[in-house]
């Protein structure tokens, strides 16, 4: 319930997940938590002939995207999202999937289903478009606003894994995102994480790498810190709304500019399709005991699928 | 001679900055410190009816983008960039501008002509573009990758000086970078620099601004430390090189692509012309006892201006 276009784009992709797992013959079962009239109204809108094979968990609450993380896990206990994280808990999901408050998924997983033996802290990861064919996985992008050179280290291992396991990369590139190429340059945190990297020979870690690099794709994984991660999404994450407002503004200024801006804004739409951040896919939570994946608060039904 | 069209372009530069101060009654001379005959060859080729004042000062040695500062200023004492710093300080000029290596020119700045009083670390500021009609200057981007609250607090101070004086803006909104709006986010140094920035009534701060809110042109000023600064401005510098690499690949992919891009980039690239970060002039090295201006490496001659 708690993303941007809930519960529609959850069901619609949910369906599409159906259908694409179906294809595969992997059975797949979904449970829709949430309020229920809501999620029954879309469902009855759907074509559901596909044999589509789904439940639905009431859970009248629902934490927004304004609720702060850990007191609405305490106060909303009957939200879509305690209730989901609960139920994956009991044994009665295998994975749990929102696209709502990124804050508060983490916060609730990570005390509700704990952590994987051995990891600090859970980081989440978002992957960025490239000028190459495949997106850089950068984390952490806010989980961990305070970071040890050893939380750094973690995520390294954390990302390359998963990357590995769910792109088939072998051996996953491992830049750190740095203000230089050089293993002198950047802050306590880098040098410290630098040194905890370079050490372990199963990581192929390729040294840091800095903010022009996440585009230009030079590493699959970019490891720093959820403050600066956060920021660097968020400005990314601008960049859209920001060309969108120049060129309507363009447009605004006469009729020729206006008949150039509609001619051009197809062929331009298509090639920003890859830096939209609402078609990319979420993301596991890494590090705690089980399946949870984030989503954009504005995926697609493409996203969820 | 460090610029990366050096001194081509800090050549073209001064002589329209010459005209304009020309127009506006106010006598400039330039001098230019460099390779003699380099910059002789240069001038030949101008049009210097204008009856452009200007001197030459022989310097050889030339400090590299790829030199390290610390090293490169200790060992290339008749380079260009710290004969003009000693000029400078000798008082043979009154001020200082280069397009070349920002970490050599900070470092040799510093240690050469020295801090303000009450400074205790100059810091380089960046203008981005934003959705406004004015642009946002972000500072550190680069000089200090370790800061302490109180840096953070001096960088507002300074650059909500600069802009009032250079702009005319009676009082600069000054936003601390940061992962959320509230004031009970971000990692230790941002909340003990948003601790020290409430309680100075002169400074208008609005509180924290994100990640996003550098292109939304929230604040007039967006303060940092100088690692996540540098991080953002390389991403964002990065961003009309990804563009374009999409685009090329789009065009490529058929004839009526090919003819669908040609038809495009023209307005493109008039509305992208704000977001290229080669159009922005230089900012001052806040925080020394003298004027020290720093372009962009790719710095254009109307930058230079």
């Amino acid at each position: 319930m708690g993303g941007d276009f809930a519960p529609l784009h959850e069901i619609q992709g949910a369906l599409m997940a159906y259908k694409a797992f179906n294809n595969s013959n992997t059975p797949v079962e979904f449970i829709f938590v949430g309020r229920e009239a809501v999620i029954r109204d879309i469902l009855n809108k759907q074509n559901l002939d596909i044999g589509f094979r789904y439940s639905i968990v009431s859970a009248e609450e629902v934490i927004t995207m304004e609720d702060e993380a850990a007191i609405s896990i305490r106060t909303k206990k009957n939200s879509s999202l305690i209730c989901g994280i609960q139920l994956h808990k009991s044994g009665g999901a295998d994975a749990f999937i929102s696209a709502g408050n990124t804050g508060a998924v983490m916060t609730a997983a990570t005390l509700i289903l704990g952590r994987i033996k051995g990891v600090s802290r859970p980081v989440i990861g978002s992957f960025f478009p490239t000028m190459k064919d495949k997106p850089t996985l950068v984390l952490d992008v806010g989980a961990n606003a305070e970071c040890k050179p050893k939380f750094l280290y973690e995520f390294a291992i954390m990302g390359s894994i998963y990357l590995r396991e769910i792109t088939g990369l072998k051996s996953p590139k491992i830049g750190l995102l740095n203000v230089g190429e050089e293993r002198t340059k950047g802050n306590t945190l880098a040098l410290d994480a630098y040194h905890l990297l370079e050490q372990n020979p199963k990581l192929n870690f390729i040294g840091n790498v800095e903010g022009r690099d996440i585009l230009a794709g030079s590493s699959d994984v970019v490891i720093c810190d959820g403050f600066t991660g956060n920021i660097v999404l968020k400005f990314a994450e601008s960049i859209i709304t920001m060309l969108k407002s120049k060129i309507q503004s363009h447009a605004s200024k006469s009729i020729i500019n206006k008949i150039a801006v509609a001619v051009m804004v197809p062929t331009l739409r298509k090639i920003l399709k890859k830096f939209d951040y609402q078609e990319y896919c979420g993301v596991p939570l890494l590090g705690v005991n089980v399946v949870v994946i984030i989503g954009h608060g504005k995926s697609s039904p493409l996203a969820i699928k």
